[in-house]
């Protein structure tokens, strides 16, 4: 039995934490946090979770926290990086969806968080929790950071072409749209349904927060520092990513050698779910799933391959990876409680 | 291991049903037909299900379904009438989504279906899946009429009212609100994005199909003959149904009665979630869930009450009802494979 | 040229003021107040007026405001009651599109709206902006109510009823469903698109604040005091609500009688329009329109009428009946500015 | 008075044209056609149109048409070039929204839209209606081919680089997310709110018919060769264009010259509409209306210029420009009809 905090439970990574886990039978709920809600009954603010998590929101500052065998941190930026060596220190594992710890580079996360990074001693030893990657690290990780959703689905795309050293890495395009729950639970007018519903718009133009943990990837895959230009756009649903990767090849290719390339690569995966040829996913293939699906298109004529990645940005994009990690970090089956078929339609 | 059939697998009760029976392990899919796309894998018509359903569609002649335990029927009403007495006489046990053998009069039955009941002898035998009502009976069924959508929010909403005998029936209101997968996976203008996303309006206003059905329960339930004004509403979502009930009580009560009764009525529903004094419920608190969700408000100077009923019409409305008659006739926790928690946001 | 002042710029009716009056000939902005915003382009907040609006946000403190002919409130409520009189003290004509003076009774108000009243001497003055019933009144008004948005649609549908004195006045029920525009513009997690989206729920089921305004009309056409039951819930659109009445009839009638009460009543109305018998309305098809659409339906087992009346609540529920009223204040064609096509799809 | 008919009234562009034609003092519908719905009032299938067009739907061999100065084919591809060269011969002006005279190149349009054509010999002379690279052409056209929606965008967006030739033309991507109405009206699965809501998708990866319309443009702008990668998407909302248009540039450039070059090339178009720079274009900016938004970012760091532009489909990107055309086309002013503002929210 595992025991579980989580810290900031009252977004939409926090929510999504509780699906996941209330369900399990390995894995006991011990308290979850908010400062504003304290005291409150979980499932008055989310009444999905009735029957399901009866547990009141207690204050960030209990101890129980330090009873947990894992803490997962479900809090916007700038928030882990205070309270997490404490725990670190008292032997709790750590699970961090924030961004705190993603970045290497302490000056790079500074510049773009526009904050004093308040735990940089963490930046080596936090492990990037992108299982395809990273799954040895991870099993032994204490200290666990969640990649982003647009970084997920990004990575994941181009990892099998940067890996093969294929692409001409100068040109690289990320063209990637997102649901709304990506920009959180906060009242907000931007994410309005009367501001966010039948409009499309880009933002972030000339530059997002993911961009640098992004680069960071791929400059490692690739062996080499790329040029890549990520354009996120926000698109009227609640939930999903769709990734339209661009990469021009360095030369052409035989169609059958790109779309082998991702399968092999993919092959062991239980996450990612490479398409047959002239097949492309649709966000809602992977809706309440931890998954990520991968459709390749190589266009000759222009020598350019384009690859379509999704992912619902709440669970393969954020908590669904964390219960991965989670599962990797403790031994078990790295599919429990990650089993559910998406939810289509 | 229950081996199970399904009849009809290209609509939405019917991916329905494979999200909630895949993952199982004491369930094992034997067979799914389709007329029109025999020989096509499963999954390359719902994307969702890859890795998880590695079935071709097969033709719904084909002799698999009768080595089946149960079949499932998910087809568009007229159909199951056809086919069903075969299996039954060879021991298949059946669960029939559509409407063929909901109303036990023939007649009722014909004039709304307008097509002559060519099983009109099992229309007696065959019982009405509504567990909360009929529990013990499913128990020994051999044919299982799953009830529709729009029936099961609105009688489980009735229900205590009636059975305490308390509403003047002559003025009972349902205000019922749908999604557009309550109109299935055909194709038609009317329930095109461009139709029917950005619109709200009423359609059946004099007269619905699924009127007599409601009736055929409430009259029962009220052991007289209610006078229901049922109005169907189209709405611009996927999944849900919010029925809005008006039922004026023959004579004042304190509210807390009425609260009182609803959650005696159901405090050993599993499925049945009634909802404090002064909460109310929405359909995304139940989307992909088995679950109906009920909040009552007495409204003193009306001498009204307004109960509030969500389900999600494909769960609770249909495949995860038939999953819970299924788990009633076979003797499993009627809660099995049923235990996911709703998808929200 | 009749020249124009707008209170309160920022919100939803204010920028559909804008896109109604910013293309006419005969009208000139001349200053449109935003406390927050003073300085800012009106086209930045709105980019929608990029061309047609010049002007930047004023103060609310302006003098312009005295200059003009007419100034509207798109205010919260509460708002137009501390300013107003000193418009009119002026000569300025005013058309308060909020709350504030549309309840003859103070004590009402204040115990809905719980703030004091700070010009109840005006409440008897002002009068209600419902042409449909106060034409004349209307025409030579200083201080103009604006109906609220729920209220212009279930008074336009109750009301040849009620003249005909032919309805049960102790059960009527207005079922009343709402986009999400009729929140405001202003930042709440409710309205987010990841919580009203793919939902739909009731909300203010004890009361509502419209429920004295639609009392007090109905009263009135009734010539009694009625009975009604008034549930509005949010819906997952931008615009538009659809009200669906239900009125008991006293005694039965020929549905015919029902229908050309109705296209009588109506038969000079340019912004009611009367289906034919059978057909029903659909919020999208008064979508950017001022135009309340309605269809009736007699049920004689029931001996029940069910009317159907949709508006867009930022047109005819709002801003464009604002318009309407300006247009008759100023003896101007009542249409003039208003004969745009509802923009389907 | 221009008498105008209109070939294929059902679809989205036909009831387009109609909001559009309808409420001008100008402009006179003659005749509007429906194969399967002739008799039928046009109203009755458009209820937005009750008041405003009266006419029923008329057989497509009507007389009718020869008697109009202009007849708008709102028609699927391969029907205008059916029956257009007898309007031709008989003097009346075409302006056709389909693509059977977009392209000069009958072999390509042939191997596109697989079906011969049958009025080739008009492919020469037919003028493409881009005003904002056509106007003196425009004004003198017998038939006009309106060009498609993704192609406006698209050009427009990409047009002043190419002019001025900035360009690598060896790596032009346009990513191009689209509402459902670009499907049209007509009933398919993939269509349904079921489907494509709540969803994102490519779809014509490998090739969609708009890519030749697309280059034979820009390779004019360029007067080269361009190497375009083009990849539309299906969004979840019923109208508009988001284009997100990526050119490298053959050398650094200061961003002020490039906002520059797109203020300068469209200073005086009234349709299209560049954002300051730092703003960025929503679709939703331009719903209903005529007009083009652009926005422009240069990220120096890639040397990568990034253009968004956004249209309504159904206005600037068909209807709304076949207006424009015929405003052109018969010495009008160039936006009579098409001076509403966008409708927002």
């Amino acid at each position: 039995m595992i025991k579980v905090g989580i810290v900031g439970g009252t977004g939409y990574t926090g929510v999504e934490l509780l699906r996941l886990l209330a369900p399990r039978q390995d894995v006991r709920l011990e308290v979850i946090t908010s400062r504003e809600l304290q005291g409150t009954p979980v499932s008055d603010l989310f009444p999905n979770l009735r029957g399901f998590v009866d547990l009141p929101f207690s204050s960030p500052d209990t101890e129980a926290l330090f009873a947990c065998d894992v803490v997962f941190y479900a809090t916007p930026h700038a928030v882990a990086m205070k309270t997490v060596p404490a725990l670190l220190k008292r032997g709790v594992r750590v699970i961090d969806l924030s961004a705190d710890f993603r970045l290497k580079d302490r000056a790079l996360w500074e510049k773009w968080y526009k904050v004093t990074h308040e735990s940089p001693e963490y930046l080596a030893e936090a492990v990037y929790g992108l299982p395809e990657i990273n799954r040895a690290k991870i099993a032994g990780a204490q200290l666990l950071a969640v990649p982003g959703c647009y970084p997920t689905s990004i990575q994941l795309g181009f990892l099998p072409l940067l890996e093969a050293g294929m692409v001409d890495t100068a040109y690289l395009i990320a063209d990637a749209k997102s649901g709304v729950s990506g920009a959180g639970r906060k009242a907000s007018v931007g994410s309005l349904l009367t501001e966010a519903s039948e409009s499309l718009s880009a933002y972030g133009v000339s530059g997002h927060r993911h961009l640098p943990e992004i680069c960071q990837g791929l400059d490692s895959y690739a062996g080499e520092q790329v040029k890549l230009t990520f354009i996120p756009h926000l698109t009227p649903m609640i939930r999903g990513i769709h990734s339209t990767l661009y990469a021009p090849l360095r030369e052409g290719k035989d169609p059958a050698v790109i779309q082998q390339l991702f399968e092999n690569r993919y092959a062991n995966e239980p996450f990612v779910d490479v398409l047959p040829q002239g097949q492309y996913p649709a966000t809602r293939n992977v809706r309440g799933a931890n998954r990520c699906q991968i459709g390749v298109c190589y266009l000759p004529a222009n020598n350019m391959v384009v690859v379509l990645s999704v992912i619902d940005n709440l669970v393969k994009g954020a908590s669904g990876q964390a219960v991965q990690n989670m599962n990797i970090m403790f031994g078990l089956d790295e599919e429990e409680g990650l089993r559910n078929v998406a939810l289509l339609p």
